[in-house]
C-alpha cells in the first residue's frame, strides 16, 4: 500500500482524493490536514464520505510528514512551493495539484500569480504531471506539477496535431466551457445556485492564468511558438469541461482520424470517438477519461472536441494516474469505473 | 405617483422591487440603499436592469426620507425595527418586507431572532400585510409588515377552510419546496450551485422561525389553534415554493372546490385551478399569482398544492400589492404581466 | 462468476445494471435485449458505457435464456409476467425491476395497472424483494419482484416504527420528492428541460400506483392496517428521492433515535444520521445507501426524512443487492463506492 | 389595434408571442391555430397563460385570414411557404418565424432543408428581418423573414466591424452556446432534463442550417466573402444564447470599443457593454436585449461576446420588434420591461 496524505483538504479536489481513494486498491490516506477543520471529521464535510473515511482533519502533517510515501497538495496556490523542500528532503515525494510548479519560469509566475515564487530552484525539476506525455518522467518524478484542467483537455485535444508537427504558425483558439466546481468550494455569489443557474458567461477573456500554461506546454510539444486564444465560460452544473478546439493545418491531412487514434492507441484514459462524433461531458462524470471527436471542418482546418471532468482528469484523478506511474502501478489503478447516467 | 424608496437594496427582493417599478405606472423609486454598494451604480449589481434603472445606491436616505410617500425595507431582520418610528414620525408609511414586524409578540420575536424587540409599542399597529385578508386594513395602515414567504403559500392554501371553520383541531403538516433564492444574496457555501445543484434537502425540521408565523395567522383565521408541522426543503432551482398543505376537515365538506373558487372571486392574484390539477412553480415565476389546487383524498382529509413565486408573490410583488392598496391604486398595477415559459 | 442477462436494457435501469455489473467482481452480463435497438452496440445508447460494454443488444435471449443464472427484468410494467414462467421452468431465477410481481394480489394489479395479470399463479411464490426484510428469504427464491423506488424510501423510513409496533392508527403523510429519471427513457414533453427544469410539481395526487404497494407492505410490517397519504412530486434534477414520511405514534417512545439505530445496525446500505440531521440526495447518488434521520417534532410524532437514488437503491443497485443475496455472494459485492460529490 | 394571428401555436415561439402579446399596447391576437391542439385552450398548452389568453386552438385562419393585418407563423420550417401567398393576396401581411424565406436562394434551401422551395418567387421580396439593419425595409414590407436564434446573435456581433470594412479576409470563428428550448417543445429523448442536464455537448459541428444563414448574411453586411465557422453547443438550460465570435481586422482599428458604441447609438435593443465586460444570458432572460462586449485579445484580433434570449430576440420578441416598424409604431412597444433576475 502506498502510504499518502492531502494537505488542503476540504475542498472538492481534496474530496475527490479521498472518494478516489475508497476504491484504489493500493492507496491508503493517512491523513488529511486543514487548518479551518482540524478536529472535526471528514464525514462532516464531506458527507458522501460517511463509512468511507474515518479520519479527522488534522492541523498539519504527523511528524512533518516523515514515514509516508507521497503527499498530495489540493491546496491554493502559493502554499505548496512553501513546504515542498522539506518533503522531498525527508524523502517523501510531493504530487501538487495548485499552480505552484506548473510554469518553467518563476518570472512568469510571479507575473501570473501576484507574488515571488518561493522555490524557484524546484521548477527545473518538477514534472508536467501530464501522464499522456511524462509517463516515463513520472516514474523516477519527486515532484509532481498536475496540469491545470483547462489545460489538461486543450493539450489533450491538440496532441497529435502538435507532436506530429502537423500545426500552422496559425492561431488556435480554445473556446472552454467549464462547470462551476472549478471555481472551488467557496462562498463566492456568482457561484450561487441563483446566479449561475440557468446562466452562461465568459470570463477572464482579456487574460487567464491558464493561458500562459497551454501556451507553454503546446508550444513544448510542437516545437514552435503556439498562439493560443483561450475563452474560457461558466456553465450552468457542477462538472465538466468542454473544450472546443479551432486549429489551422500546415497543409490537409489526410487521415485526422487516424492520426488521434494511432497517437491515443496505448494511452488508458483518451477515448477517440469515431469520425463525426461529439462528445458530452456527463459520458466522463466522476471519471479519468477525456473523450476526443477531431472535425475536418474545410481542407486544413479541424475543431476539435474534448471533453473530460474538471475535478478528475482535470485534477484528482489525473494525480492519482501520476502516483500510479511514480510507483510503478497499473497505471489506471483505482480509476477503471464508468460514469453514472444519468 | 407614489415616490418611494428602498432600504438595503442589493439583496433579491430589493431587485425585485427595482423590476416590478421599471413595470408599475404609479411607482417611481426616488433612491435606494446599500451600506457595501454606497456610490456605485444600481446596474452594476443587477446586470438586467442595466438602462431600466440609472440610480446609485446611497449611503442612507436623503432627508432622513422626509418628502417620501412610502419606504420599502428589503434588509434582514432586525434593521427596520430601529429605522421605522422616524419615519413614520415624518408622515412617511413603510412596508417592511422583513421579519421585524410579523409576530404579533415581542417576547416571541427576541425567542426566535435572538434578539429583544427595538419597537414593541408598534407592533400593535402593524398591518400582517396579506392583502387577502388585510385589503380593508391596508387602505390605512402606517406600517405594513409583509408575510413571509412560505407563510403566504401556506396561509393561501389554508385560508378558505380556516374561515369557514372547516378546520379540525388535528396536526396540519404543511410540507414546503423552495427555491435556493429564499436563502438570499450572500456567499454561502450550500448555495453554491455545486452544492444545491442536483440534490433535495430538508432543513430546519426541529424548528423554523417561519412555523410560529404561520400558526399564530392560522389560528387567527380559524379563530382556533392551529397545530401546524412546517417542513422547509431545498429544491436545486432559483426560484418558486410548492407548499403541500395536508388537512383535515371536522366533517366532510360537499363541495371543497367551490369553497376555495368562492373565497378567492375577488381577489386578482390567487388563481384557483379546475379539481384534479397540479399547478407548477414555474407558472408563476416572476408573477404575483399564487395558484391553488385542492384535492379531497380521502373523506374529510384535504390535499392541497399552492404554488407561489417566492421572491414576487412571497415578498417583493405581494409588497407592491400591499403598496397598491395603501395608495388607493388598482390592486393589480404594475403587476400583471404573465410568467415567461420555459 | 453469477452469468446473467437483462431484458430489456436502453432505459435508465438497464443502464444502471450495465454500470453497476461494470463494477461487480463476481457478475457477467451476458446479453442485453432489446427490440428498438437489436444490432446495435450498448455503447451507441450509454455514451457512459464505451469501453465497459462491448455487448450488442439482442432481439431476445439467446437459446430462451438457459444456462443463465438469473435474467433481470428492466422492462416496463406488463412484460416480465409473460416471460416469467418459461424461464423459471428453464431453471433460470428472475429479479423482476417492473411492477408485475409486487402486488400479492391480482386483482389489485389489474385495477391498478389496467390489465389482468398473466401470471397470477406466481404471485404467492414471489419474494417482495425489500433486502432489510427479505435476506432470508431471498437466499432461496426463484422470482424476486423488486421494490419501487417511493416504497423503497417510504418503506425504509418506517420499518422501524412498524415492526416495533409503536406506529398509531392515524394517518401517515408521506410527501415524496422525485428526480425526473424516474420518469424513464422516453421522450416525454414534461420531461424535457424546458419544461421539468426551474420548476417544481406534484402530480399524481388523486391517486399512484405506488400508495397501493406502500401500503400493502407497510401494513405486513406493522401487522395493522395502514393508512398512508402518498404524494409524490417532480424536482428539476435527474436522480434522487427524498421522502419526508410523518407519523404519529401510539404513546411518545423514549428514544427514538436509539430504535432507528439499532434497526439497521446490521443493514449495510441503511445509515442512520445522527439526530438533528437532514439527509441530502446528493450524498447518496450512484449508490445502493438510504441514508435516514428521524426527528421528534412534538410528543408522539415524528418526521422521517429518508434519501436513496432512485434508480440503485430504488432499482437496479437493489436488484443487484438481491442478486447478492440470492446467491449467497456479500450482500455488498459490486456496492461499496461512495457517491461523487459535487 | 393590429389584429393578428399565429398559425402554429402551441411551441415555445407560440408561446411568446401569445406573452408578449399579453403585455403589447397595439396588438391583439384574435387566433392561434393548431392541428393537434384544436379545440382546446390555450391555457392548457401553456400553464402560465392561464387568465391572459382566452382563446382555444383552432383548425386554421378563420375566413383564411381576411381581415387580419398580420400572420405570424411559428410553424416548422416547410409550412410557411405554402401559405403565404394567399395571406398576401388577401392583403394580409406575414411575419414568418421559421426559415422558409430567411435563404435567398431557393437552391440553397432545397440543400440545406431537403425538399424544393414551394414559394420561391417570393424569396426576393422577403425581407430578411433584423431589424438593425432592415427597419427602413420592414415598414413597408409585405412578407418578412424572422433571422434565426444564432444568426441574430453572430451577426449582432460582427455588424460594427462587417458594414465599416474592418473585417480581414480570414476565417471568423463563432462557437455558439445555446439553451435547449432552441430544439423545440417536442418529445426528443436528448432534451429530456435526465440527458441535457449536468451536461454540455457540441452538435452539428460538420454543418448546420444556420451556418449558411450567418455565411449569407455576413457577406452582405461586408461587401465580401465571408468564412465562418460555426459550432453549436447545447446548454443544460431552457433559454439564452451566448455566441463567442473571434475575429481578425484587416488592421488594429484605434478604439473598436467606440465603435460598437457607436453603430448601436440608435437601436433600442443592443446594449454595448463598458469595456472589460462579460454579458451573461441571464441578464437578457425573457427580454428582446441583445448585450455585447467586445475585446481586443491581440493587436488586430478581437473577441465579440453576444448573448440574447433565443425565444426572444431570437425569434418572437424580433418578430414583434419587426411587426412595431412594419406598422409604424415606437420599435419598442411591448417589450421594453427588464429581466428577472434569479
Amino acid at each position: 500500500m502506498i502510504k499518502a496524505a492531502i494537505v488542503g483538504g476540504t475542498g472538492y479536489t481534496g474530496g475527490e482524493l479521498l472518494r478516489l481513494a475508497a476504491g484504489h486498491p493500493q492507496l491508503s490516506i493517512e491523513a488529511v490536514t486543514s487548518r479551518q477543520a482540524a478536529g472535526t471529521a471528514v464525514a462532516d464535510w464531506f458527507p458522501h464520505l460517511r463509512g468511507h473515511s474515518t479520519l479527522d482533519f488534522v492541523e498539519s502533517l504527523p511528524d512533518g510528514g516523515r514515514g509516508l510515501d507521497v503527499v498530495f497538495f489540493a491546496t491554493p496556490h502559493g502554499t505548496a512551493m512553501h513546504q515542498v523542500r522539506a518533503l522531498l528532503d525527508s524523502g517523501v515525494r510531493v504530487i501538487d495539484l495548485s499552480a505552484d510548479f506548473r510554469l518553467r519560469d518563476a518570472q512568469c509566475f510571479a507575473q501570473w500569480y501576484g507574488q515571488p515564487h518561493a522555490a524557484p530552484e524546484l521548477l527545473a525539476e518538477a514534472v508536467y504531471g501530464l501522464p499522456e506525455v511524462a509517463a516515463s518522467d513520472l516514474a523516477t518524478a519527486r515532484l509532481v506539477a498536475c496540469p491545470g484542467c483547462y489545460p489538461t483537455a486543450v493539450q489533450l485535444a491538440l496532441l497529435p496535431l502538435a507532436e506530429a508537427g502537423y500545426l500552422a504558425q496559425a492561431p488556435i483558439i480554445a473556446d472552454c466551457k467549464s462547470g462551476v466546481s472549478g471555481a472551488g468550494r467557496s462562498g463566492k455569489i456568482p457561484m450561487l445556485l441563483a446566479e449561475a443557474g440557468e446562466n452562461v458567461k465568459a470570463y477572464g477573456v482579456d487574460g487567464h492564468r491558464h493561458s500562459v500554461e497551454i501556451e507553454q506546454e503546446v508550444t513544448r510539444h510542437a516545437g514552435q511558438a503556439a498562439d493560443i486564444t483561450f475563452t474560457p465560460h461558466l456553465m450552468p452544473m457542477a462538472r465538466g469541461i468542454h473544450a472546443t478546439v479551432y486549429a489551422t493545418l500546415k497543409a490537409p491531412v489526410a487521415d485526422v482520424q487516424a492520426v488521434y487514434a494511432q497517437r491515443y492507441t496505448e494511452t488508458p484514459f483518451v477515448d477517440v470517438l469515431p469520425a463525426g462524433s461529439h462528445p458530452e461531458t456527463r459520458s466522463v462524470r466522476g471519471t479519468n477519461v477525456c473523450r476526443l471527436a477531431v472535425h475536418v471542418t474545410r481542407p486544413g482546418r479541424v475543431t476539435v472536441l474534448s471533453v473530460i471532468d474538471n475535478l478528475v482528469k482535470g485534477a484528482s484523478g489525473q494525480a492519482i494516474q501520476a502516483m500510479n506511474l511514480m510507483f510503478g502501478l497499473d497505471e489506471a489503478a483505482g480509476l477503471t469505473l464508468p460514469a453514472a447516467l444519468p
